[in-house]
């Protein structure tokens, strides 16, 4: 088969955006709309990846450098000034070797499909300019595709399109495939005498149709996939539309979902069988799910593994960035409870509310219940963390680590001074301040003796 | 009037809910989908409720036994191997005396309404049969009801249909009405020579015309009452519109919803004159607002009774389970304020941020307003409940009570821990642990004495 | 130009309310419905706003003197009893001299705008009766705009009309602009001889055709501004239609909403550029947001200043009231922090999980990561305030305040009984109860001696 040179204009500065932040870089479902676009180029496994940056370009480039593109070469040529999307175009040929076709697309158009832009190859068949255009309900303001047949005639902008014209509802999308020779032919021959002194791409069919070059149009069925991103509007319309989409695929596959239109996955989300997910939640990074896992209302949940049986309840915190989170089987985490990087925590774990974990182990059977923090920590099995007790585990300079053995209670209230180790099976007095390691075994206690002073009088209220 | 006779056909295994759980066993505004069809069932006050069980039979025979039958008899056949629509009912033959009616229900159609039965039943008459349909918008797929004048000549499948026939915008729903002599003639004519090998019920239709007898249908004018549940898809539309029902009901009840469409109640929520309830919230169980009560965003309430002029703001999380929660007139709650069961306020109460109270009592006007724990306790009215303060409640084995009474004072970052009493009017210094009861008006401190050591060297970070 | 008189009629009951609030006291995007109307009429620079008050009289004149009324004098008569809508403005008559236009709009309905009414008084030019209309899709139930020429004829009840007249879509909005001597004029001649037995405003309609007076009708292109609220239902469909607007507006300057549907401002909210703000957010009352401010998901925020760089996380709860809040540049908030009134931050404060704020500042680089409660307290840069200390700022009777001076470390589970200061760099031993002011440089504790127990037997769990 030809090789597949894709391009992508990424120059454009989105205006209507309001931002500083180079448009193709806004995000959508938790990536940037350029980050989209190359998923789906990369899928394709394409000779290589060329980008055409302008706005931002250093950014751009960087943030596209970042991605995972498999084997796929990226190129970067850089649009300055703009002259319009044909110039733009002209500045990615000298990576566009006389062998290869040229795959175009838009760094703001992000939902478009690996299937879609196969179908438009499979149309081209390395020899003709192939465009992908939609059916549009409402196309004004649209360049219509006017056919001859089954061929492409020509793009009729809106302005110009006569009354019959108008009532064609077939637009171009700013997609195509064209043989890299073709193409180059083409993009040479366009000039910028119009209103806006600009080299528009859509010439180059008016071009291939001089030269009796075949111009065939691919319609695609699905208008998500050929939105363009121009505005915060379009950016939150084409969120939802994802959102819906990422929805309706996790319905499919089983997971029960309270509400579709009040969900959010900005990343992925691997369910397990027979997972319910309650309203106003949100996902972010890789979080997988086990079976029967139970994610009640507002939970928050972000690259996190949460095995078979786990209850997350209302108001549920999890953010396990770059160390993750690991929940085991049967784990009841929650109201209001905040797993942070590195909280991993055994099968049967209880984690209740206003608690902390942080970089911590609770090994099997662990609780830690009531308004509590648990930071670079190491908890045995079956240890019971009283309510109010802290680890104190930064000096004001150092972090250091707390053990906690198996089968302690440490009762409420209490701090444990890191580095220290509570010895199996020992018990920590309620209000206790732990420096030191204490021996399996053993009640801890760190308090004061209790005085009564009998017929105190409170403070009276000052009048002010 | 005519015995009726209930059958709900039970028996499917819902393939397409990838599910492990029986279908009519998934939850729609926190029942069973099942329990809502029995309830319908049962205030026709029914002679019985016969269940047509399959997969997970004893599962599905357990959820409806849990049901609150009132008088109705239950009795439940299966359906093994599943051999059709027809051959479900014709297990339920023994179940059905010649004297009677038949009600033929679906288990996984959830909202039908009790007035709508009573409408077919009427339709049935005693002695004709009467089908439910309902008019479709787009009724591709279903089988459409062939009349001829006022009586139906057939139910015509989709795939079998005339373009005539397939203009009929009237569609049979799956619910009948049928004389039981008259049905167990028509049963034992059917055949299972069609494509599926299976037995229809529909084709009693047939037989009933070929006899001559009447056959009837009834419209139902509400899409929504005859919806089947097949996939977690259409579960999610169909607590779409049973949320926005109960939600519309509120509001013609005079409750002022902030978003009709962000309201979730699994249960039975009662309100009172001037109740305003804010986005995001969910009821579940029996939850009773009173006159006036202000629910903030992101609540989470289930099975409580609230008192009138109660406040509960934003991130409130009620959970009465079997012993309930009971919040006093005028009190006020959160934000992030969390109730378990046995929680019993008193008015004027106040609880505040990241508080939880388990099964305790607090009399008139008492305050735990910041970062506290209050179980197994019994506070007095007026008492003052310090920031951090813990009851410490459980000795790593058994629960004991805390009592606090009238007009103490209890510092911050205390921990009483139970067996104890404090007096009315005492005062208990801050970060003091308690152990021992103490007098009434006494100040009770148990504390280390501070003391500085001067020019102390922090310890330094330490290179990695 | 002729002086303009406004009339509001904000006499009505409300019945389908279910209230006992006055209907036109029902808040909309947190405002009273007469407070919207009321600003609308200010806009316009009037002579005068007369209110017709009924039910609820005394507490609709309250409210409405609340109000930012600027130079424009108000006025209040009292429609009792209520025999209509002419009737009502019949009590206004005495505030109508005759050199002015009257300009009638409705206490409920609250979402008109200025130009509208600018452009109906445009419309009545100081010497036509101009009515206010609008095209509805399905008319039914309302009074049709039967038109001769460009001239108005008649107002037609929908139960009066003919069928010709049933099909006109342009139907009255219950707005008029006349001149204040026409319509006292006309006012004098209505009579009450319906079915009701009431005065209908309409009815000038009928008597300025008689009288050969020019009659026009200017339809607004804006159905959601002539929208009336009479049920909860109405009022929370306006709500959402209010709510979008807001988005849009926002969206329009550049802010980027995760999801324009879950998004409720209550008040006014300004946006610096790059703005964030993640699903199902609350603001209230002024909200100010600074540049590249991120909002987390399920934030709840009144009456706050957040400067440039701010990350609020998931479940922030920020409530200025009248003190307000200040976050300074970078500071890093939440999630599940609560900032209360009179909390002031300086740049790159953080407050964590499990927080309370109230009434204290805190200078640059102060930390509060988790559990704990600063109340009444000045903070120094730099300083870290361990996890769950709590300052004691309530001694039962008087608030007292705190002084944590620069880079001073507090350990965790410490209280600060107020009054009392700790001196700069100073540090504060884990669990320690501070009662008197430290010394600079000092560490300072205050916590019993660590005791073992060895072989401690914990208590057996008790049979019951």
């Amino acid at each position: 088969m030809t090789a597949v040179d894709v391009v992508i204009m990424a120059a454009g500065k989105g205006t209507r955006m309001k931002s500083a932040r180079p448009k193709v870089l806004h995000r959508l479902g938790g990536r940037a709309l350029v980050d989209h676009v190359v998923a789906s180029a990369v899928a394709l496994a394409p000779r290589r990846v060329v980008v055409i940056t302008g706005h931002g370009a250093q950014q751009v480039e960087d943030a596209v450098r970042a991605l995972p593109l498999q084997d796929v070469q990226a190129a970067f040529v850089r649009q300055e000034p703009q002259l319009g999307t044909g110039h733009a175009v002209q500045q990615a040929v000298p990576q566009l070797p006389d062998d290869g076709v040229a795959l175009i697309l838009n760094g703001d158009v992000p939902l478009i499909e690996a299937d879609t832009l196969r179908a438009l190859l499979e149309a081209c068949g390395g020899e003709r300019l192939a465009l992908l255009s939609v059916r549009l309900p409402d196309p004004a303001g649209y360049g219509r595709i006017v056919r001859e047949g089954e061929r492409v005639a020509a793009i009729v902008e809106h302005k110009d399109a006569s009354a019959a014209q108008r009532a064609i509802d077939e637009v171009y999308t700013g997609f195509m495939a064209v043989p890299n020779a073709l193409l180059k032919r083409w993009l040479g021959r366009l000039t910028n005498d119009n209103a806006q002194g600009e080299y528009y791409l859509t010439d180059v069919v008016k071009h291939a149709v001089a030269d009796g070059a075949g111009v065939v149009a691919v319609a695609c069925g699905d208008q998500v996939q050929v939105e363009g991103v121009n505005s915060p509007l379009q950016l939150a319309q084409l969120e939802r539309a994802l959102q819906r989409r990422i929805a309706d695929r996790l319905m499919e596959q089983g997971v029960r979902l309270a509400d579709p239109a009040r969900l959010d996955v900005r990343g992925t989300l691997t369910c397990g069988v027979d997972v319910e997910i309650d309203v106003g939640c949100v996902f972010e990074g890789d979080v997988v799910l086990g079976d029967r896992v139970q994610v009640g209302p507002n939970c928050v949940i972000a690259n996190a593994r949460i095995d078979a049986g786990v209850v997350l309840q209302a108001f549920t915190h999890i953010e396990g960035e770059d160390k993750g989170v690991h929940v085991g089987e049967g784990a009841l985490i929650g109201p209001f409870a905040r797993l942070r990087p590195g909280a991993q925590l055994g099968p049967d774990v209880h984690i209740g509310n206003f608690v902390e974990v942080k970089n911590s182990t609770m090994a099997r059977g662990a609780k830690a219940n009531h308004l509590a923090y648990l930071g670079d920590t190491e908890v045995g099995e079956r240890v019971n963390y009283g309510a109010g007790s802290i680890t104190a585990n930064y000096d004001g300079a150092n972090k250091h680590r707390t053990v906690i053995e198996a089968d302690v209670h440490v009762g409420s209230n209490c701090v444990l001074v890191a580095p220290v180790r509570i010895g199996a099976g020992g018990t920590v007095g309620a209000g206790s301040t732990i420096t030191k390691d204490t021996e399996p075994g053993a009640l801890s206690i760190a308090r004061g003796r209790q005085v009564g002073i009998a017929g105190w009088k409170r403070p009276a209220k000052q009048k002010k």
